[in-house]
């Protein structure tokens, strides 16, 4: 807790933590915790990298220095959202919605029926970043450049499940499919071509699985899927600093 | 399926609708199917009250007249949502993706720690309503003004649990909690007051319910309780003229 009693920032950055170690920041995050936040010296910040766990750490000049382990990292169980990309804020909605509910790697992909222009690793990156930064997990996931649907369905392997949400019916209750690794496949507005639905439906790996009864958007589908995940998977998470 | 292989355009209206009945339009509305998508005399559009089923209609001069009934009407079981309303954008994706997920209620609530503005019921109800025509929903949930948490609770009868998300950890998992009718409560960014949660913890009605583990904002801690409904209540809806 602050002095204010707002929580302590908490920050992603990409270089090691530990037992003093000094982090420099970018020049972003320096201008946020002085200007924004107007933190000062000696004042707490909380660092993740997604590898060291969660630190406490001291804002110095020019760097922040670890000084307190306040948790472990924990493997990333969360599921791989394979998705035709909604445009403008629904992206963008969606990145921090699967962020927060644990997704583990956004697989944007080009299907029949999607509309250019194509998802933008970076973008979806920063915006999974803050999400990250403001729900406390200890990761970020990981942001795959967007590509084929049918170059991504060539390279599965068997040993993760693709949920397809198939608005069609006759899937069964996504309940049912949660267990183990998975992914979940959610397809562009028009749905998925009778190429595209023929090519799924062969592959072992694709379980057809039913959201309800609405017609849902393709990132309500995506974040409706990974909620169901994420209530379905308990989990524990400090918030003292809070 | 139109000519141009689109779906059939879906609108919400509030006039009695039956065999042969013509129904008028706002100007808004005609103004939709006249330029926007170029509708012409005897095209198709699906028409819906919340009280009357679906119908097809067919586009006449200053009106559209029932023609066919394609679904009857259901009834609503839905959960409630009560909630501290965030701002913005986020107010508008939460009362959308809401109404897909099946919401019947939208109690937006002033807490402690809510802040100001409130969310006005028209507008909620216009973003509710355009959902529904898209979502194939029957029904449009209820809107109700922004009242005090306090008055909200003073009235609860005990036929409806109130399903307190809880981000202290301690709940129930939430898919343990969805039988019956129900009301979800998610409060403001900042949590609820001690006061405002020993007022909840001594109501027999209230269920407090977890998450999972992590911090999640108010729109998305909404939108995975009632996901976490719909995806356990199954139903159908006939797509047939998607």
């Amino acid at each position: 807790m602050r002095r204010d009693g707002r929580p302590v920032p908490r920050l992603h950055v990409t270089s090691p933590l530990g037992e003093g170690v000094a982090v420099a920041l970018t020049d972003n995050q320096s201008h946020y915790l002085a200007r924004v936040l107007r933190l000062k010296q000696g004042d707490g910040v909380r660092l993740f990298n997604g590898r060291d766990g969660e630190w406490l750490a001291a804002v110095e000049s020019g760097a922040v220095h670890c000084r307190e382990h306040l948790r472990f990292q924990t493997e990333t169980m969360g599921p791989w959202l394979v998705f035709a990309p909604p445009k403008r804020d629904r992206l963008r909605f969606l990145v921090e919605k699967a962020t927060e509910l644990g997704v583990s790697r956004l697989m944007p992909v080009t299907t029949a029926r999607t509309e250019p222009p194509a998802a933008r690793a970076d973008k979806m990156l920063g915006w999974a970043v803050e999400a990250a930064e403001q729900c406390c997990r200890l990761d970020v996931p990981i942001c795959d450049e967007q590509c084929d649907l049918e170059a991504v369905l060539e390279g599965w392997t068997g040993d993760r499940r693709l949920l397809f949400c198939d608005e069609s019916g006759g899937g069964k209750a996504v309940t049912e499919a949660l267990q183990g690794d998975i992914a979940v496949l959610v397809g562009p507005e028009g749905g998925f071509s009778a190429t595209e639905r023929d090519r799924l439906m062969a592959m072992v790996t694709v379980v057809p699985v039913s959201l309800g009864s609405n017609i849902l958007r393709i990132e309500t589908a995506s974040v409706a899927a990974l909620a169901a995940w994420q209530v379905s998977h308990d989990g524990s998470c400090s918030n003292s600093l809070n």
